[in-house]
């Protein structure tokens, strides 16, 4: 399992964890409860990595991929969760799209540059990066698909776009599910990546509590961010759209994007491809989908149809990615041409201000 | 040649063909007629489909291939005659498309799975994976384009749509033709699979009697199976859609299907492909195009004109099934992520009644 | 670097050059201009080319690529800008769309064809054509992301436009320049093809001389020709589309064309996939994105927002090429396919007059 341990350490940032408990209890200005709450997020997430995978150790690595498999991205769910409660819906799916295109995209983009930079040709594990190629197929199929419905189906009523969203949806969870049983069980030893074995240096306790108390933590500032979302992107200026599309996604993933790119840098790509790609596949066939779920839990039901524009962009970022990850060897150039096409993405959404559809 | 004897026989349902006579012509309850010659084409589709392959092993495999190719989907193509006759064009043109996503994903995705579960991982001839691959990706064009034509220009004529729609469907048959002649003429060395010897157990005569005798009988199976179609799927209270979409490819398609799965228990993958990415080719690049020259000589003009849904849904097969089959390799996951993309079509596609653009 | 010599020489038409001039002078009928101008262009272009080579014999392998690379579609540069002059806007995208699709699927096409009528199956760098399909797929991502842009924003600006459009274009620009220094500097090793040492037959100066002559003369021929361009396809009776997809890309790359075709039958398929590969990557990342900032210098605002029919057509090309040549091996079949695919595209073409959207 990848060790996801982040040199440049942003946990000086947790500093900002009481301030913004203060600025929330004395009803202090949004936007600077805003900022705090989104800054105090990113060592958090860090963290919850860290708890995860000293856990994964304690544990072997089956349960431990289980284990990464579901927590990977528990700080992206907890947003999404109180997001949907204030009924954002719109802002939800732009996240969950935008956290697909960084990954894929800008993360593994800017890996392969600095790896590139350094190594001459970096090589992976080719049929690993099939088996995520596969997947990312499948989850623009479950994009396109429902798209296609509501576009060409405009009678559709509120309750048929409910049922094929939840049955894409359970689909796409036993399709994950099932990628997981091949990796973790029936074709482990496909997966096994030849690497020194390495001691748990937290105890199993510590482990589990630190998992707990950053998850708890996150919820916390997580809660202070959406209630401080509206007045604070009115008073920055920014669109709904970029908040969800680049700025939440980049709060909940930023220590592992660094991490990704860390070791990339020192030419052990398979892990960078393990984060990016597997944390890609993972908000499309399991994040996404169990959202459906649980905004039918909590009273703010979300569909599956996506906007045509974050439909093309996830597939155009698939064929991009698939064309070029799938000769199992990166350079310089594929992470520049990575990072070019989230840059045209980018210019392209700019000036949008709904996706309409 | 593939040997496609199917085990477990439904030669039994051969009964309903005089039941299906009789009740046509004491003028019984439509729906029982219906059911009835649906039915009965079950096991007459394979006849044709054993009756072809013995023909052809007298023949060699060059004039065996070609037999084949040609009579592969004849049941299909009668049925769709048929289908025409009463100018049940959407039907027609759904269950092309039906015909195509059920081989490329339901009967591949069925096979890998099932295969994939007796033997760890299966291997097929890459190279003839790849050609197949080349040729849906030419049917993808050949669908996309004229549905682009009838979408950007509102004012196209009947006149020039049939000149377009006539265009790619005449090229389309010329590549099929060229496809042939390239696997059995001049590259047949490639896909030569080394297989034992098989004597026929048929004589010629008994074959082509048999072909004949199976086809007639199919001929007038389907005849009664149209004219019950309107009333039938009204006390069924099913969908055009879905009669098209999902039952006349069963009918059509059901003892080829159970072969390929068959010989995928086997380990002969190979020919398992040969069957499933075989036939949807065959649909694609001269069954479809040949019915829009049929249709014009039976005064029930179909074009090439199919709707997005239908064009974006052979299309992402094509990707998935292009991504999953380059390799030359299968495993069970790939059977399960072909059947979830069959099952996110199936689900998104349950609430269209008509496929309007 | 390529030689692409041309043996079939078109020099003799170079006696059109004062024809033209003089009927110009003479105001001759358009009509006349128009022939006599397009076809002196035919020999002109191909001397650009064979003056660009004698050039980068003399400079050595890697200042000769990039002369290649920044004169190799100078003809269609220049004929672009006098079309801009006259507000052409709409039959300069259509001339790029058709110069991407005629080097892919025609000029390769011919050349896959004729080259494997001679030889049963032709090889080539795999590793080459791999850049060179991400390249196509990053041209795909910069023409569909504006396109949506424009699709789903029906109130974006002429500002909006001209910003998204500039942005993209300069990515594109950066992303060409990047994949230039890829191969002839950083990686150059990977794409150096073992062959003869070649001597130059002209001095520098001449190849200078004749690159500058010859250059001056086609600006001079793209002005009658285009002065001339309106009354021309009027008495011709030709559409704007026609002329721009299919008529510019021949006169600008007919020369080009002929050589790929012969070093197919050479069996070097390396140069015909540099040459028709090569040429639609120049197009798609620098003439089209080039053309953006030209056209605001000019006066003449040419915005990157392609029609859904010419991105399609792009992207599908795409992935046919990229599906037949990721293998590094071409027989005849791939060379039809990829003529068929033309065909349909210019069938489906055919009756449309103006591409709306």
């Amino acid at each position: 399992m990848p060790k996801r341990s982040l040199k440049p350490s942003l946990d000086w940032l947790l500093v900002l964890v009481p301030v913004a408990v203060v600025l929330e209890v004395v009803n202090g200005p949004e936007l600077a409860i805003f900022l705090t709450s989104a800054a105090a997020i990113l060592p958090l997430a860090g963290l919850i990595g860290r708890a995860t995978e000293q856990l994964a150790l304690h544990t072997g690595p089956r349960v431990g991929g289980l284990v990464n498999a579901t927590f990977g991205n528990v700080t992206e769910l907890i947003i999404a969760v109180f997001l949907l409660l204030e009924d954002e819906v719109a802002i939800v799916k732009a996240s969950l799209t935008g956290s697909i295109l960084g990954n894929l995209l800008l993360v593994l983009g800017v890996s392969f540059l600095a790896g590139g930079l350094r190594h001459e040709e970096q090589s992976y594990n080719a049929q690993s990066a099939s088996v995520h190629a596969s997947s990312l197929a499948l989850a623009v199929t479950g994009l396109l698909m429902p798209a296609l419905f509501a576009l060409t189906t405009d009678t559709a009523s509120f309750f048929q776009r409910e049922v094929v969203s939840a049955a894409v949806a359970a689909v796409l969870i036993a399709l994950y599910a099932a990628a997981l049983v091949f990796t973790l069980v029936t074709h482990e030893r496909l997966f096994r990546t030849p690497q020194e074995h390495e001691e748990p240096t937290w105890s199993r306790r510590r482990a589990v509590g630190m998992l707990l108390l950053a998850t708890v933590v996150v919820a916390l500032m997580s809660e202070f961010l959406v209630g401080s979302l509206e007045p604070a992107i009115e008073s920055l200026g920014l669109s709904e759209l970029f908040v969800g599309l680049i700025l939440i996604p980049i709060i909940g993933n930023a220590a592992e994007h660094s991490s990704a790119v860390l070791f990339a840098m020192r030419n052990k790509v398979d892990i960078t491809l393990e984060i990016a790609i597997g944390s890609s596949t993972q908000i499309a066939l399991f994040v996404a989908p169990l959202l459906v779920f649980i905004s039918l839990l909590v009273g703010h039901p979300m569909d599956f149809v996506f906007s045509t524009f974050e439909v093309a962009a996830v597939g155009l970022s698939t064929l991009l990615v698939t064309q070029i990850a799938n000769d199992g060897r990166s350079n310089w150039l594929e992470g520049a041409q990575l990072i070019g096409a989230y840059l045209i993405m980018a210019a392209s959404f700019f000036f949008v201000e709904h996706l309409a559809f």
